[in-house]
């Protein structure tokens, strides 16, 4: 599985810059470097060169410099990858960074796949494959909280907690396969209540890792919003008052807006993603229709949605009779817009309903529907415990869940131990996937696809 | 002019990618990065940390850790800018990168300007601001031989050439100055045929820099080559194959590209800039009179221009016409296209005049083209000696060689030594405005605001 090759790559971002970095890593990474460093201070080679040390010289090419540089030495197994490695940090030009790498090639090393840097790490058990996935998440998280729940991953909290539920059920199998050994004398060395206590833990566990997904993944990638209501209820109003900006066409005429468009808020950390949708009315225009349907659509698929209705145009019936149509599994921010043209008296008529007072227009009191939005999520989530975030993790998940399910069943059934103990086996396989015990190639081979080059 | 803030950036490409470098320099560095370093092996502080080291580590904010990181360090004078500095090199997501930078900015650093680092640099003495130049082309260098002549700048090339002019000088002025002191005496120290000779030698090399600009600005920024030719000579044809691509609209109506278009190509390491100009017709058109206007124009700013004539519609008469009407002081290669339809009798029609006999269309003998234009420029270019490429260096050259000319006609008239020695003053003040021995802040302002972030 490990290659003996060195492998290259630009390991900054691409482009021009001050300075990038150029990593090398692999067997022969010291001797291809000598091949085209020559060091001006101390007159080391890299191979004389001490670990975790930095040495200033030159790149060069037919006796001509290329760059000065500086180079960074790692010594297996101390090192990101647990080979040795080399960082070169020359001048940023993209001229020069495709010289160096070109340089590197035709002294021997090989362009890095997508990953690979990485990949070598997990093949030399510097991190498991969750820690690994969490590196790229934390490459590309853009908000406090997505980049919070990968460092998490990254540093092994959810591999730990998965290691934990794996001990568990290698202990129950084994005591039930014990059992199995000795079939023959049908004795029960494991206490039924004590194994039902055993997998009953393990099901909640999993259970709410599984939750955790929803939160995990909106939170990874942006949480989604929609906001619905009747038309002319002021939702691109709203929308372009929470962002502070004018992305949506904002018109009197009501229907406007027939599509739907997203746009990225980020409150307190967490990324939400608003969903604004045509207005909910019942209507015989074919396109509008297709607008309305693709709204209750969007609502299924937000974490949370916001209904909104003008003070001024609805009765409290009208809002009855809309809230009663509306999903009410996924939590929902009921929110009376238009306040700056209202009295008091029509105030008062929605007071049985706990809602939102603003004027989108005025700005007035849509500070409120952020907060409410941010501890709607913030309560769902604590983010200090482990969140799944992964969707192969999801699916590696519910797999496993299915199997204690199944063994459950077995035990409350009094299935033969062998099936039961294939039930087990099949959830340890499964959780095992995650954290890379269990692994195949094409599985590999996309997890690490999703990396940038030089990573 | 040397400031005692701590100043931080990150220093490596925009955006995000595997690792990142943010660079921390100044009296404070080991300091404020010890606010946020927690030190993993060898539990060391920053300021214990020995010069040319690496460390890895965590950065953290209230308890949590924001990265995983690797810290260099590098003492003052032996850094870059000659101050105490840190990279810090880090995962490279988006929201990384502004996190740490913001722990810096609150711990006490500030956010350095364009260039600030490398004006460090200068202020302390590690480069002159001929060198700190070269630094800036160096990363803005896309081609071979632009890459060379920032190279050459940056390691000192062209400051030892202007230091050795200066060095002529101040030892002329000395010797002139000497007889200035005893006036009264009317003695003659300096041997006036000496000090011509000393004077011809600088006016000579002050002449080779300033000749050198026209290449090594165009070496700089591609070497501009004007295509012209009547319409349909097969201009925009000769284009595409050169590029071995279809930029420029080709049909078969006379006439067609009336604006002119740039297209870039790197030929062995140079880049040119090809020109595609408006057909050379006289026309009663007026777009097409300004296009043929522009198209004369473009000529007089090119390095190198490419007449082409279709060898079955032209006569010789005509093409020598065209040839005597065009710029005759700029280098031409005077290119016959359509040699796929012509026969052997034409060909023989054009022998006394130096041509390139090709086919655009069928992309037969284009290649010499390639050449020529390469060899054109290479023999003007010894890129090995040293070139101008900046306007800044070639505005006071030129205000150098005025003062050197005004010094020879001050010997030859025999004016007083006094006057004499001031034109020398100033040629020495406009050289010693090349390498920085003299300079304003606005200079330097204009200079440094050219560089990246970071650098």
């Amino acid at each position: 599985m490990i290659e003996n090759t060195t492998i290259c790559a630009i390991s900054t971002a691409t482009g021009s810059g001050g300075i990038a970095v150029i990593r090398i890593s692999g067997n022969e990474a010291f001797a291809i470097c000598d091949k085209i460093f020559r060091a001006r201070t101390g007159k080391k080679t890299v191979k004389e060169q001490q670990a975790y040390t930095i040495q200033f010289g030159e790149i060069v090419e037919d006796n001509q410099v290329v760059d000065e540089v500086l180079l960074s030495v790692f010594k297996n197994p101390n090192s990101y990858t647990g080979e040795d490695t080399i960082e070169i940090s020359c001048h940023g030009s993209v001229y020069i960074q495709q010289k160096i790498l070109e340089l590197l090639i035709k002294n021997g090393a090989e362009l890095a796949k997508a990953g690979e840097f990485t990949q070598r790490a997990f093949f030399n058990g510097k991190l498991d494959l969750a820690q690994a996935e969490g590196v790229a998440d934390l490459i590309a998280s853009e908000s406090r909280a997505s980049h919070k729940l990968a460092m998490q991953q990254m540093k092994g909290g959810f591999s730990e907690k998965l290691n934990n539920l794996r001990d568990s059920l290698i202990h129950f199998v084994s005591l039930i396969e014990l059992e199995n050994d000795f079939a023959e004398e049908d004795v029960q060395f494991a206490d039924r209540k004590q194994l039902n206590g055993i997998i009953d833990d393990v099901d909640v566990l999993i259970t709410d890792l599984i939750k955790s997904f929803s939160y995990g993944n909106a939170i990874k990638n942006g949480v989604p919003v929609a906001i619905v209501g009747r038309p002319n209820a002021g939702k691109s109003t709203l929308l372009n008052t929470l962002l502070e900006d004018n992305r949506a066409i904002v018109s009197a005429t009501p229907g406007t807006t027939r599509d739907t468009i997203e746009e990225i808020l980020n409150i307190n950390g967490i990324q939400f993603r608003f969903i604004d949708t045509a207005g909910l009315r019942k209507t015989s225009n074919e396109i509008e229709k297709i607008g309305v349907e693709r709204a209750l659509d969007k609502i299924s698929n937000s974490s949370i949605y916001i209904y909104l209705f003008d003070i001024n145009e609805l009765s409290l019936k009208e809002v009855e009779e809309d809230l009663a149509e509306l999903n009410n599994d996924i939590p929902r921010l009921i929110v009376a817009n238009k306040t700056d043209l209202v009295n008091k008296e029509t105030i008062s008529v929605f007071k049985n309903i706990d809602c939102f007072y603003i004027s989108a227009k005025k700005n007035d009191s849509v500070e409120l529907i952020k907060e409410a939005l941010f501890e709607n999520i913030n309560k769902n989530i604590n983010i200090s415990s482990v969140v799944v975030t992964n969707t192969r993790h999801y699916e590696a998940l519910l797999k496993a869940q299915k199997s204690i399910q199944e063994t459950k069943e077995g035990i409350k059934n009094e299935m033969p131990t062998d099936l039961i103990a294939l039930d087990i086996r099949n959830a340890i396989y499964n959780i095992g996937e995650i954290t890379g015990e269990i692994s195949n190639d094409e599985v590999l081979g996309n997890i690490f696809s999703r990396f940038c080059i030089g990573k």
